[in-house]
C-alpha cells in the first residue's frame, strides 16, 4: 500500500511522525530544565514519573512497526534531494539500532542504571568504593551484552563509542591517546620546571550580581541570541534545547572563585550557539540534530580555549574586568592574570584540570573502559587499576574514593564510550579554529577587539547548518581538509605553554 | 476477558491509565506555565507546536476504546469502597461526554476558537467590535451545537455550565442574580450616597522589590508551602499545579498600584492552598481534581476578601506595613487604608471591580451568554445590549469596545458558561466563612493577631480534601448545613459596607 503513494506524501508523513517524537522528546527537555532550575523541593517525585511517562511514549513512537515500514519503503525511493536521503538513513540507522534492545534488555538496564545510580550516591557519602562496586560490576555484565546487542567491529567498546561519536574506533582513539602520552608528557615536564604563577587573587571575592551581570554580556558578546534562549542558574551548568529557537544555558557562581562562572558560561554559550546555529525547517529530523558529542564539544572548547582563554581575547576584556573588581584586580597585570587562568598543573578532579592534563584524565578513563568492556579489567580492581594510572601519568594518588575511582557520574548512569568525546572536542576545536584563522582574514585582530561577528559566521557557514548530514571526521574533512590531527592541538599547546 | 479479572487488577489498570493521561496533562502545564514565565520570545512557534502534540496524545488516551470498556466494566463492580466507586463513576461520566463530540465538531471548534481569538485580539487593537462579531457568531453556533451534542434539561445553557460547575443551572443562577439585583442594588445606592473616600495614597509609588517580598512573606504567612511551590511574575497571575506537591503562582507588580500585586498574591495564594490540600494519592483521578470552579474560587475569595481585605487582617498587618512603606503611609490612619482598600465604586472593566460591583459585571454577562446560547440576543446587537445593561445596572457607558463588550477573553477562548463561577465563588466563600467563624472558635481574633493555621487546618479538613468526591452544592450542604445561600454574602457585604 506504501508503495502506491508517492515519495513526498510519504516523506511528509515521516516528517509529521518525527516531529511528534521530537515534541515528545523536547518536552522532556523543559520539564528537566525546570527540574535543575526552578523544581521546588517537594515537586520532585511526580516530575520524575511524568519525565518517566513522557519519556516511555516517545520511545513507543519511536519504535513502532508503522514508522519501520515508512523508513524501509522511503529508503527504497530515489527521488529525494540528498539532505532527505540523509534524513532517511540516518533515522532507518536510529530505528533499527533501537530495535535491537530486547524489551527485557530496557527494562533491565532501567533498574540497574537506578540502583547503581543510588548506590553511587551513597558511597560518596561513605567514601567507599567497595559500595559501589558490586552495581558497578553488574553495569559492566550489561553494556558487555549491548555491545553484542548492538554488534560491532574490531573491539567491543566501539559499539558503546558509536553511540556518542559515530565512526570513532578504538583504533581511532588508541592513536589520539598514544600521541597525548608521546607529546604532551614531555610538555607537561617542561612546565612543571617553571615556577607556578600566582593565582590567589582569582579566589578573592568576586560579587555574585555583578558575575551575573559579566556573564550575561560575555554570552551576547559571542553573538548568543538572548530573545532565542535565556540564562538561569543550576547547580551545574548545562546547556538544552527546545528548538533552535529556545536554546538555554545554566550557570553556577562561586563567589571565591572567579574562574568557575566565567569559563563556564562561555564554554556553555559555545555549545548553545552550535544550538541556535543548526537549521529550524529540519526540527526533529536529524538534520535538524548536533553532528556528535564530538562536535558539540568542540564548540563549547573552541570558545572557552581557543577564544575564552587567549590573550587576545582578555587584551579586550581585561580593562573593563579590573574596572568591575578593582579591590582584587586593579594591581594585577594582564600577563599576570593571562598566567594565572591558564596555569598547568597536575590535579585529581577531571572537571577541575586544566586544558592540558585534562586529556590524561580522560585518557585514563578511556583504558579503563576498554578493559572493563573487553574483561581484561574487573571492577574488583578499579581502585587499585584507577590509583596506579593517576600516578603514571599525573603523579598525585586519590587519598580517598571521592576524589579518586567515585568522583564521576558517567559509569553509574550506563556511559561507557562518552569520556572519549571530551578530548575528541578539545582536538576538532585545535582543528576547526586552525582552519579558521586560515580563512577568516584578522580573525586574531577581531579577538584583540572584541569582535566575534566573523567567526560565529563561519561557524555558521561551515559547521552549524549540517546538522547529521556528516559524521564528525567528514565534516572536519570537509571544513580543514584533513581528519581529525592531533598535531593541531599539540601546535596550539606548545604556542601557547611553551 | 475483562470480566473474569479481579476488581482490585481492573482498578490498579484505570488508575495507571489515568495517571499516564495525567502526566502529559501536567507536563502541558508545566509547558504552559514556562511559556507565561520564562519562554524567550522566538521560543514561542515550536512551544505551540509542543502543547498540541501533547493535547492530542492526551486526548488520544482519554478517549481510547479499551479506557472505555474497562470504566464500564468497573462501574458495575460494587466490591470497591466509596471513593473507588466515586472515582469510576466520574471518569465514566468524562469519558462518555469527550466521546459526544465527533472529530470534525472538535476540529471545527479548534479553528474557530484560534480565528476567533486573533480576531479578539486585532478587535482590540482596532478597537472595533464589528472586526470581531462574524467570529463571535461562529462561535456561538458552534456553542449552540454543542448544547446539542451534550444534551440538557432545561434551558441548552445548562448543558455549557455543567462544563465548569456540574449541577449548576440556569433555575438556580436566575434565583441567585435576582437576588443580587433586588438585594445589592440597594446597598450600592446607599454607598453612593456616601462621601468617596480617598484612596490616592494606594497609587504612590511601591518599590517592586518590597513589594516582591511582602507578597512572599504575605504567601507564607497563609500557609503556602514554599518547598511545594514559587512564585514568579507573569502578564496575568495564575495558579498552576503540577501535583499537589508542585503548585505554583504567579504575580504581577505595579509600582504605582498597591493593590495590584497584593490582593492577587492572595487570590491565587488561596487558589494554590486548594491545590496543595487535594489528596497526592488521589494523583490524576477525580478525586484528586478540584471540585469546581466555583469552589476553586471559592477558596481564593475566601482568602482575598473575606480575609485579606478584612479589618482584623490589617489590624495586624497594618503597622509593618507603614513601617515598610513610611513615605506613602506613615500619615494614613488604618480606618482611612481600611476604607481605601474597600472602596465600592461603579465602573466600566470587570476585573477591577470591587467585590460588590462586581458582581453586575458577572450578571450581564450571564444575561447575555443566556440569550446568546437560546437565540434571543444576536451577536449583531450585543455591544447595544451590553451597553445598555452596563447603564442600567453600573450607570456607566463604556466609551468604545476595548472598554466595553471587547474586554474579556473568554467568549474568543469559547468559554460560555464560565462567568457565573466567579459569583458563584463569592458566594460560597461568604457561606464557608460563616460556618468556619462558627465552628472554629477565636477565628476572628486569630486573624487580628495573623494567625491562618485553625482556619487553613478547617479548610483542609472539610473542603479541601475531597477533590471532586461531592459536587459544588453537596459540599456546601456538608459543610455548612444547606445549599448555597445567597444571603450570606449579604450579610457579609452588608456588615461591611453599612
Amino acid at each position: 500500500m506504501l508503495v502506491k503513494k508517492a515519495t513526498a506524501e510519504l516523506y511528509a508523513d515521516y516528517k509529521a511522525r518525527m516531529q511528534q517524537i521530537a515534541d515528545v522528546r523536547y518536552s522532556i527537555a523543559v520539564l528537566s530544565w525546570d527540574q535543575e532550575t526552578y523544581l521546588p523541593e517537594k515537586g520532585a517525585r511526580f516530575r520524575g514519573q511524568q519525565i518517566t511517562t513522557l519519556s516511555t511514549m516517545a520511545h513507543e513512537l519511536f519504535t513502532a512497526e508503522v514508522l519501520g515500514s515508512l523508513l524501509h519503503e522511503l529508503s527504497s525511493r530515489s527521488d529525494m534531494d540528498a539532505g532527505k536521503q540523509k534524513n532517511i538513513a540516518l533515522s532507518l540507522e536510529d530505528y533499527e539500532k533501537n530495535k535491537k534492545y530486547p524489551a527485557a534488555f530496557v527494562a533491565e538496564m532501567s533498574q540497574t542504571t537506578s540502583a547503581a545510580y543510588h548506590a553511587w550516591i551513597k558511597a560518596r557519602k561513605l567514601n567507599s568504593y567497595e559500595v559501589f562496586e558490586p552495581f558497578l560490576n553488574r553495569m559492566v555484565q550489561l553494556k558487555r551484552q549491548e555491545t553484542e546487542l548492538l554488534g560491532y567491529e574490531g573491539h567491543p567498546y566501539n559499539a558503546l563509542l558509536n553511540e556518542y561519536e559515530k565512526g570513532a574506533t578504538t583504533t581511532m582513539l588508541d592513536q589520539v591517546f598514544a600521541d597525548v602520552r608521546s607529546s604532551l608528557s614531555p610538555l607537561l615536564a617542561r612546565i612543571a620546571a617553571q615556577p607556578i604563577p600566582d593565582k590567589q587573587f582569582l579566589h578573592k571575592h568576586y560579587d555574585k550580581d555583578k558575575q551575573w551581570q559579566l556573564g550575561i554580556q560575555l554570552l551576547k558578546e559571542m553573538g548568543y541570541d538572548m530573545a532565542a534562549g535565556r540564562q538561569d542558574i543550576s547547580e551545574h551548568p548545562f546547556t538544552t534545547s527546545f528548538s533552535p529557537e529556545d536554546v538555554r544555558v545554566t550557570t553556577r557562581i562561586d563567589e571565591n572563585d572567579f574562574g568557575n562562572m566565567t569559563w563556564s558560561c562561555i564554554h556553555e554559550g559555545g555549545h548553545a550557539l552550535y544550538e541556535q546555529g543548526l537549521p529550524a525547517e529540519e526540527y526533529g529530523l536529524p538534520l535538524g540534530e548536533a553532528a556528535s558529542l564530538g562536535i558539540h564539544e568542540s564548540q563549547s572548547r573552541l570558545w572557552e580555549n581557543n577564544v575564552g582563554r587567549s590573550l587576545a581575547y582578555w587584551q579586550h576584556h581585561y580593562p573593563a574586568l579590573q574596572a568591575l573588581f578593582p579591590e582584587n584586580l586593579a594591581n594585577i597585570p594582564l600577563q599576570d592574570f593571562y598566567r594565572a587562568i591558564n596555569l598547568v598543573q597536575p590535579s585529581l578532579i577531571r572537571t577541575e584540570a586544566d586544558e592540558l592534563t585534562y586529556h590524561f584524565h580522560v585518557m585514563i578513563r578511556y583504558e579503563i573502559e576498554k578493559g572493563l568492556i573487553d574483561g581484561s579489567i574487573g571492577t574488583d580492581v578499579l581502585r587499585e587499576t584507577w590509583n596506579q594510572y593517576y600516578q603514571q601519568y599525573l603523579h598525585v594518588t586519590p587519598p580517598d574514593d571521592i576524589q579518586g575511582v567515585l568522583q564521576d557520574i558517567h559509569w553509574s548512569h550506563g556511559s561507557f564510550g562518552y569520556f572519549p568525546t571530551y578530548s575528541l572536542g578539545s582536538f576538532y576545536a585545535a582543528q576547526f579554529y586552525a582552519a579558521a584563522q586560515k580563512q577568516v582574514p584578522g580573525l586574531d585582530n577581531d579577538i584583540a577587539s572584541g569582535v566575534y561577528t566573523n567567526l560565529l559566521n563561519w561557524l555558521r557557514e561551515h559547521i552549524h547548518p549540517y546538522g547529521r548530514f556528516y559524521t564528525s571526521n567528514e565534516l572536519c574533512e570537509k571544513v580543514t581538509g584533513e581528519p581529525l590531527q592531533f598535531a593541531h592541538f599539540l601546535k596550539y599547546a606548545e604556542e601557547k605553554f611553551k
